[in-house]
């Protein structure tokens, strides 16, 4: 089973909203797909970059397409079309360290190889996952995400967006904080709050990495405290771990971090230095932008032996692939963008939110071709 | 002063040699020339990646290009051009953490800033880095590298190359050890120092990160610790800081690391996390690897707060830009690669070795356009 083509374009991310860190309009992802060659037929699988760290057009021309396309056949030894066997001809010649760009590059590519790999198999990737040594597969436990900043109207806007999201049947929201100091961070979180029950544990917060050292985030912590969060997401910079454990020994409010690690390296070292709870606080690795599925599997036993349950893992960003990896590996939830203009937004065909959980697709691989934005994009990269 | 053209090649940097981590076949190094107008004429800086970590083609061109040509003017308020008020242009809207491929894309247009603004101020860089707040003037301690594994005949090869070094005028060398075993190691090591006096302190050897835990780790340092070494570079892992720490505590002999961190938070966490000891480790983290002179200048900062003195930091991998560096800024020594058929081989035109120190050069810039086997690639992307 070898790789005969891969064919790759950058697309635009281009939103109207911002977030603590940066903002969207110049954003970037890399569509990809990639043809294999089973003996019987072609397949193809497809591949979209997680958000927040631009399409990697120029590595994958420069390094890891050329190297898979002359890379070994993938077929394991009982025949059967194996990604895993990827992750070392890609990432051949590269020195250890500098996990970023390449990763998402490498990552993307990992996707689509297993969008193919569930086609091949018949069935959706979930249950691939699944069979592979993986988790439940029940309804899949979904928040909602959004709540960034709206500019006029601010308030009245994310109050609105956010009563979509429990109409569409989510329970859980997450909002973004952090951009414009606390008071204005107590003003969205009560904006909210009431449409929740009033209940904290029910609405996280996001505030892209705001805190510039540990006195700010001791502060923002205290501030935020009593409101019983379900989890501050990304307090500091990712590889602040100090400031990490400084903020766990302090407060009980749950941190939610690791979007921004991308090696399972990294992650020991979150592991290792940041003083993380095993009982309450969250890591946030997203796959396709660390290497992709086997780096994951990485992750999670490097985790596990250090007393990590999966439920305390929620992968970032609520693509389709991280849906997926959530049911089929039984992880703690999915990250649903559930703001219906945004291209990579939503669930996959035929899954449908109740009451804070999303039911199981039918359709064999990733389910793009389902999605309707994403294929609008996607197709335009179907063998002709 | 503004940046009105900015072109870039790929170059290939395939050579018949290797080291523990990767061979240098398929490697490739990015060759960049920024126009800067000054309102009286037209001024060319040019850059050249350093080593181990590819071109940045796509990434110059669908990220940190544009952003430079669209971004402000780099006069500062004297009207003096400054490539440091460039790297908030080219970092905007990149989310923190993930510091690889872009720190290098980001790090050879830097140079080529810097080369620019040392010409414009009709000066060598190392002159104009000095003039910034640095440190010394006077010649710059060297060591040769080399030594890597040459195939049939490697140790007589190995002691040839090495006794080339000597005879150019170095006291200090590095050779590669680590890829097959222990055994083979002491044997490159014992056929290099009979040469050097037998004298410990003037080897160093870089093991290119080969062991993959702590227990190997400690393997090695007991077996090279009668030597009484200069030095052990990369042990392990760059993110392993536990193996560090645990190697630091057990051993008198210095460690050297960095050149895969790429950023002042990652520094960080290697002098919070890495227990080294600033009365004898090295810190060779390589400026145009981690976004270039003023990332490099906060490090500085950083680790001085934290005791650690210039005299233990030693960039690494020896390109042009690092010499300029360590003269200016009154560093610990210079690595040279010394073989001369390396395209990044030797020091500036007008720098000559003496026992164990290079001279100053008078050239106004880096002074590629008198570095034979550099020129030959970026003369090419001169103004035409």
């Amino acid at each position: 089973m070898r790789i005969t083509a891969i064919r790759e374009r950058a697309v635009s991310l281009a939103r109207p909203v911002s977030n603590a860190a940066i903002d969207f309009h110049e954003m970037t992802a890399s569509a990809v797909a990639v043809d294999i060659d089973t003996g019987r037929d072609v397949v193809t699988g497809y591949g979209f970059s997680s958000v927040g760290r631009y399409a990697q057009s120029g590595l994958i021309a420069e390094r890891f397409a050329p190297r898979l396309l002359a890379g070994p056949d993938l077929a394991d030894a009982g025949g059967t079309f194996d990604p895993a066997g990827a992750q070392e001809t890609m990432r051949a010649g590269e020195k250890p360290g500098g996990d970023g760009d390449r990763a998402g590059a490498v990552g993307v590519l990992d996707m689509a190889l297993w969008d193919a790999a569930a086609k091949i198999a018949d069935m959706p990737l979930w249950r691939l996952v699944a069979d592979r040594g993986g988790g439940g597969v029940g309804p899949v436990p979904v928040y909602a995400t959004g709540g960034h900043y709206h500019g006029d109207g601010d308030l009245e806007a994310l109050a609105d967006e956010i009563r979509g999201y429990l109409d569409q049947g989510y329970s859980r929201v997450k909002i973004k904080c952090g951009r414009d100091g606390l008071d204005d961070d107590r003003a969205r979180i009560e904006a909210v709050l009431p449409l929740l029950g009033g209940r904290g544990d029910r609405l996280a917060v996001d505030v892209n990495c705001c805190c510039r050292d540990g006195a700010e985030a001791a502060v923002m912590a205290e501030a935020f405290a009593p409101y019983g969060l379900a989890w501050i997401e990304e307090p500091g910079h990712p590889h602040d771990f100090a400031m990490l454990a400084m903020l766990a020994a302090g407060w009980p409010t749950p941190i939610a971090t690791g979007e921004n690690l991308f090696s399972w390296q990294e992650t020991r070292n979150l592991l290792r230095h940041g003083g993380l709870r095993p009982d309450r606080d969250l890591l946030q690795i997203d796959p396709p932008l660390a290497y992709g599925l086997p780096e994951y599997e990485t992750i999670l036993r490097m985790a596990g032996a250090e007393g990590w349950s999966r439920a305390r893992m929620l992968p970032h960003a609520g693509h389709l692939f991280a849906f997926h990896l959530v049911a089929g590996l039984g992880l703690g939830g999915h990250e649903v963008a559930a703001d219906p203009g945004f291209v990579i937004g939503g669930l996959p065909a035929g899954s449908a939110v109740d009451d804070g959980r999303a039911s199981l697709p039918d359709t064999p691989g990733i389910g793009f071709e389902g999605h309707q934005a994403l294929w609008a994009v996607l197709g335009r990269l179907a063998p002709r």
